[in-house]
């Protein structure tokens, strides 16, 4: 089942940081995040002396993870640099969120000298204990794979890891003593396991398969979050025109497939969505699922319904066919070879409602609400546009809007942290600084990771940023059904305009509460966005007011 | 070695959420530190409902961990509530920072309904893997006890976990699936074992202790980290007071020794503190530590030099005399009993000098530097204060001003996580609202937790807020002495004074660049800081100003 393959990395003689740095530019990686600290001056040293690297400080550890996240979604890979104790535990929110997303992040911590370690001497962020793999350890929890990277195993361990990041789409952990940063490297043979396909299992999967979708009347292609994270989108288009079949969208994998293009249906979001979706979804024969996450929040708190003969669930390393499990095969060969099979469905591709589509005419003066911002969002959106979701009443809106071409839309749809969408902004625009990026997020949302702003400001980043102001954690009043008060939902008031000027940058901010504000609003940032970063806060009476999307949430939830 | 004693708690017939509650008040508690989620909701919406307890909401929870930190160490005990995996891992470094510094905090983790997690069911903010035990293996790493509540055993694990914090001064985990807060707890026995002390132990330490000390010419009492956490300070005022000793601080120790008291000659920081505290130490022929911690940051870099012959190093539950190790002991008692002991030495208390007691006289448009403003603070600190110190140059600087009769000191010596010390003014202003609480912090240290200034101002605090401004990781260009350019070392430049206003709230703030505008705010926040909070932003040109023992720290790393 196992593979031995030869690494052809450039052999030359190299110290652990730059190998360490050359497999990171050779995975196309021009940019590392992270915060500085003593324990990782030497590896910052070697990154600032790196004329193909640059080092992006972000104002916080957690929000400099949030930020590789983002990069890494738009990019495939991403780097992070932290500092021991202190530093990397910081990022432990967004780690686990990347193993949760299936983001593969190369995290590395910069810790106390080797010397140290060996005698076990009190240094300062550590437990005061003489223990330096405490923190390793935890992260083996949330990590693909650790190492603890010395001159004799690093030409070993750093491209095992990567590659074990790239395969698996997790985050990885290598922690560097300072001092060995600059060590010679001992040159090794890298040989490293890699999964290798199962030419009979796929055989017999893509016989099983094609036998389903002959004998079918409809069938469905269901797209979801590790589609996404496996970069199967392209081919899930081709496989989708070849079969000549209708494509959802689950919660988790908006973004997937192309939302104008004509085989495109909406998301599926069981009860909570939009009705002509679900109909076309349950009533399929056939559903052809990519990369599905059968959870809460994908599933309308498990509403969705697809009974397991009626689904091919085509997982990255497996296919399931009903109850039959075939494994160690690639999707991305499999989905490839089913495209080709020359099978194609006579039906035409059904209609269905997208429920932005005709935006209600409104007066000037009306107040913003959900029934009117998101038909106007979905109009602003162009093609190409980085979409960043925060969680929160955004996330459940936003789903139902119609994406244009090439759009990249970026959220958690499991791991749901608050604070994620800022710092992942951050992220996405040093990662495409040629696109335009928007950021939807709350206020409450906001305040966690308030200060990446500053960063996007300092590193000359120029998103829009739409901060919905409704005065708390209105998602957490829709779930919290028992409770009358709940003061605990509210949050201070800032005046987020003034963030952008606090935060010593120069920036497009405005307030708006009606529609013609808002519109007016739109117009300006599209101008202003070219040159620097714009912030719309829109401001919102009433802290109940939501999409329907939650309000089915709380009507299903108060059953 | 163990007994077991009867808990004499209440017996109540109570749910699992209000027995932990009520544990929390008999422990003296009156509020509650974390952020919202909606697997916390019922120990919220119980919490809402407690006119005792009152819910204190930060920014994110790293902060709210770092506040329930600050008010520990005022109050002794401290609280913080989070919500499953995004939450709770946020705090990671917190937590851990508490345990490093003998900082007890129960940490209480609302987790998904436990049918839930019976049925290993997908469900947002896990690794979707149906694992709901992967932070809390996470969170034993760096706690002292963890346990997963249940109506079974939440009578036995709530006091067992709250005993073992305050024992040992370490963060506890407790983790309760939300649909179980409310259920009616079983009633037990409430047995656990805890610490005795071994009397033979103890006899045979304080008579080998008195002998050193009859025989001893000079000795010295040296206070450190762990006399603070273990509440010995007034135990030690009277022991020094009998024995007619000097007392020297650690690093890490500052605070825990009244420094207006005539028996009080300074700090000792080997090579790079006060030479005339450092000749009385190191020329003592007994030295009597308490709570000593012999690491990096609090030994001058491990210049500091305590013979074995020469050192008693108390612990809070052993004593080591030279190479003689007792344990099973209380030192609570012990260094009582060993002030009723009758001995005295007959010898003068050294005069040393305190670095800050002679202020240069400066022109008022002198520019602010270390030189200046040291002296002006120390005048400005008064009797009662509580003084938090950011890790950076001003945990260095600040460590040799002379502080008042009842200041509270409080900073993270051997963690020394920056952003600290902003979110642990936040919780001290709730511990002690009736003190005047200031916290002086750098402005790349502030950058990460900046938005606890908002919780401040939602909640009426009125902290005197000091912000160095030199544009950068200050501490780390001293640090790192091998590099010129260390742009990675800068940070964006705020308009730190307008963060009050951004953040919604009414502040007095300003900046200053001069010792007269110094002196001229301090007069004014003299005055402000009884209705609000106030922020002095002081600005400083030179970005590699720093007080003396930077500077030394510098040299020694050059060397």
């Amino acid at each position: 089942m196992i593979q031995t393959t030869e690494n052809k990395e450039e052999k030359a003689i190299q110290t652990v940081g730059s190998f360490l740095y050359t497999c990171l530019k050779n995975e196309g990686l021009t940019d590392i995040f992270g915060v500085p600290g003593d324990y990782n001056f030497a590896l910052l040293d070697l990154l600032e002396a790196d004329d193909q690297l640059t080092f992006i400080n972000a104002r916080n550890e957690l929000n400099a993870g949030y930020a590789a996240d983002g990069y890494a979604r738009l990019k495939g890979l991403s780097a992070l640099i932290t500092t021991f104790g202190v530093g990397e535990l910081s990022t432990a929110n967004a780690i686990a969120g990347a193993n949760c997303e299936n983001i593969p992040i190369i995290h590395i911590v910069g810790a106390p000298d080797s010397h140290k370690q060996e005698n076990q001497e009190l240094v300062h962020h550590t437990l005061m204990n003489g223990d330096f793999y405490v923190f390793k350890r935890m992260f083996e929890e949330i990590s693909a794979y650790s190492a603890v990277l010395t001159p004799e195993n690093a030409a070993i361990e750093i491209p095992k890891a990567i590659q074990i990041a790239k395969e698996k789409k997790k985050p990885v952990y290598l922690m560097v003593a300072d001092d060995l940063v600059t060590e010679r490297i001992v040159e090794r043979e890298t040989k490293f396991d890699i999964l290798q396909e199962d030419k009979q299992s796929f055989d017999d999967a893509m016989n099983h398969v094609k036998e389903r979708i002959q004998t079918s009347s409809s069938t469905v292609l269901l797209a979801d979050t590790k589609s996404k994270s496996f970069q199967l989108e392209k081919i899930m288009e081709g496989l989708a025109e070849a079969l000549h079949i209708p494509v959802a969208c689950m919660m988790y994998g908006k973004g997937a497939f192309d939302e104008s293009h004509s085989h495109y249906i909406g998301i599926y979001a069981g009860d909570f969505g939009e009705e002509s979706v679900k109909a076309v979804v349950e009533q399929a024969d056939c559903v052809i699922a990519v990369g599905l996450v059968w959870a809460d929040t994908n599933t309308a708190n498990f509403t969705a319904t697809i009974e397991q003969n009626r689904l091919i669930d085509v997982q990255p390393y497996s296919v399931k066919i009903g109850t039959a499990q075939y494994n160690n095969i690639k999707a991305i060969r499999f989905l490839e070879e089913l495209s080709h099979s020359g099978l194609r469905q006579m039906k035409e591709i059904p209609d269905t409602v997208f429920p932005y589509d005709n935006g209600t005419v409104e007066e000037k003066d009306t107040a913003l609400s959900a029934s009117n911002y998101y038909p106007i969002i979905q109009d602003f959106i162009k093609a190409r546009d980085v979409v960043i979701t925060e969680t929160g009443t955004f996330f459940y809106g936003l789903s139902q809007a119609r994406m244009k071409k090439e759009v990249s839309y970026i959220k958690q749809g499991g791991w749901q942290s608050i604070g994620f969408a800022t710092a992942a902004t951050f992220g996405a625009c040093i990662a495409e600084p040629d696109r335009r990026v928007l950021l939807f997020t709350g206020d409450g949302s906001l305040q966690l990771t308030a200060q990446e702003i500053s960063s996007m400001l300092s590193h000359g980043c120029k998103p829009i940023l739409f901060v919905l102001n409704n005065k708390g954690y209105t998602i957490e009043k829709f779930l919290n059904t028992e409770t009358k008060n709940q003061a605990y939902n509210n949050i201070p008031d800032w005046s987020y305009s003034q963030l952008p000027n606090a935060f010593g940058g120069e920036a497009y901010s405005t307030v708006v509460s009606t529609v013609g504000e808002f519109k007016e609003a739109l117009k300006q940032a599209e101008i202003e966005s070219k040159d620097k970063l714009c912030l719309i806060e829109m401001k919102i009476d009433d802290p109940m007011d939501g999409p329907d999307y939650v309000k089915q949430i709380r009507a299903h939830k108060k059953q």
